[in-house]
This record gives C-alpha cells, structure tokens and sequence, in this order.
C-alpha cells in the first residue's frame, strides 16, 4: 500500500460515510488511542470535524492539552483492536497500545501520531468554538489541517472498497461487539 | 413491517453506524425533507444528536422557526429520494418531496413529520446550547424524544440487516451520486 495525501477540499469525504475512528492525541511524550463512533464532517473549506470525547478518557486530557488529535480510520482487520482501544481507558490501562498491538508513525502538522494499519488519516487542530460545547457536551470542534488515505481503498476523491480485499473495508459500530463492514457500492446518475 | 418504538437508552445506537439521514421539518403548514451525511450521536441520557443544517436550506428556515426536526434513516430502496432531496433546495423546488416520491405522516412529540419506507426515525427537538454553535457552524444540537424502527431490521436494541432484503440496508454517502450500503456484520467477544 501507499499512503497518499488527501487533497483537503475532498478530506470530508473520508469521514461522510460514518465509519468508527480511532482519535489519537498526544503531549509531551504521552501518547493514547481511543475509539469513537461519534464523529463527523462539519464543514468543507477549510475542512472541519466534530467529535465526542467523554471527560473520563485519557484522550480528553491530552487534546485539552495540545489542543491536537487525529482521526484514524480503522479497517474491518482492527475490528477487534477498535473495540478494545474504546473500551479501556488509558488512565486505568497505560498499556493498552502496546497489548493492541498499536503502532503508530509521526504525524505531519500536530504532535499526535497516525496509527498504522487504518485506512485514513485525518490531522486535526481544535477551533476555539469548541470551548461553548466542550464543557456541556464533550463536543470538540476541528479544523483537518492534512489528509490521508491508503491508496488501495481511496484515491481520486473516492473510497474504493470493492476493489480491495474485505479486510479493509470500513467499520461501523452498533453496540457491545457488534459491528458491520461497509458494503455494496451504488452509482446513481445526478 | 410494524415500526417499533425503541427504547431512548438505545435510541442512539440507530446512528451509531454513520447513516445518511433525511431530515423533516415543519413551521405551520409548510413541510420540508433534505439529506445530510454530517449527523451523529451526542449523548446516551437523555439522547441527544447532531447534525450540521447549512444556512441556504429551507430545513434551516423550519427548524430554527420551530425548534424540532425529525432524523429519518433511508433504506437502500430510498437512494435516488435521497440524493435528489440533498441536492435540491425546498426554496428552489417547493415541488420536491412530491417529485421524489416523499409521503409523511404525523410524528408523536414534534410537528415535524416522519418519512414513510424509512427504517428509523429519531424526533428531536433543538437544544439551547445550540445557539452558540449554530451561527458559527450552523451545527445543530438536539434532544431525542422519541425514536421507531422498522422491526425488520432493528429490534433488540440491534440492527439486523442481515435478516431482511439488501433493499432495507442503510445508506452512507460519498460524493455525487456515490453511496455505499451497510454490509457484513461481526461479532466480536468483549
């Protein structure tokens, strides 16, 4: 595979299917990965997300921090590390990268770091908005300031799971260890 | 199918997986029904979403006289619906929901109506918090009061789309004219 650069006027497209990601953040030399199924685009130009970040998680203290994180897309081949990674917190489980088996690579704009193995990447650095929804609702407002993908699943602008084996299909979680892959592609005339 | 009242501890878990959406909305007599990608969960108790509603919307007019709209969850069979009500205006095409074949009936706790053949609805009504998010990033925040699914294909607290026709799969757009179906599911030991 090659990771490619997203250009940034497509990086929502990355995110517009609803796949799990992995937020990684970092400070200092502390580094964590968590799961989130509560994220989305919020904006095209300069591209933005949104994403939940319960006040509990290792995960907020570092973003509240570097004001910095990443949002990883992890194919159906991590199935079993996503779940773990959102189950365990960091504060009660300071090991849980490495009994995951989480390796990650440095980032190109901010300081957390790309988890290796997922299908996307998406750079993030948080807006000040976030400060009016961030204490009421975990809510953390982000501009993407790089983007990337595997090239055997996204290029030109779209995702191109057929073309690829299953493993790397996106994932979508429901709830306990019950997750679906993404599926069948549809092309409709505009 | 029989729509089902789910359960608002679970109602959260209808958008776990990143659906496309339609959103209804009403003031007075008028109706309108757009797509968006950008939604998602923001809270388990009381439940609450998200979803992003651009300012040249009619959708945006109607909900911000009436601070309600329902989330509606478009099956694969509702794809062409889908992206015509995405991609034209109700202010442009006040004929729209006739033309894409829309048929509503009335909601339980808002005036917003929900879209018939959809596989789930969430009511919602706009929080206060809203406010500070909604000029900046016309990013809506609401609380669900009430949530149904089409006992085909959710029930338990889970999607099962496996046991219904590929025509009931829920629906995760792209770009253009490119979606994607939800596909395989696993389950996964906690």
């Amino acid at each position: 595979m090659s990771r490619i650069a997203v250009d940034l006027a497509k990086a929502t497209r990355l995110l517009n299917h609803g796949p799990t990601v992995l937020v990684s953040s970092a400070h200092g030399e502390r580094h964590n990965v968590m799961a989130a199924a509560w994220s989305m685009p919020l904006d095209f130009d300069p591209p933005k997300v949104a994403v939940v970040i319960d006040k509990a998680t290792l995960t907020r203290e570092l973003v509240e921090a570097s004001g910095e994180f990443v949002l990883n897309i992890p194919p159906v081949a991590l199935a079993q590390a996503t779940l773990g990674l959102g189950r365990e917190s960091g504060h009660e489980h300071p090991d849980k990268l490495v009994r995951h088996g989480i390796r990650l690579e440095p980032a190109s704009r901010v300081q957390a770091q790309l988890v290796q193995g997922c299908i996307a990447w998406l750079e993030c650095r948080v807006l000040p908005t976030s400060a009016a929804v961030a204490g009421p609702h975990d809510l953390f407002l982000a501009e993407v300031l790089a983007a990337w993908a595997d090239d055997r699943v996204f290029s030109d602008g779209h995702w191109h799971f057929e073309a690829a084996p299953d493993e790397l299909r996106s994932l979508h979680y429901v709830a306990g260890g019950h997750f679906y892959g993404i599926g069948q592609a549809l092309e409709l005339p505009l």
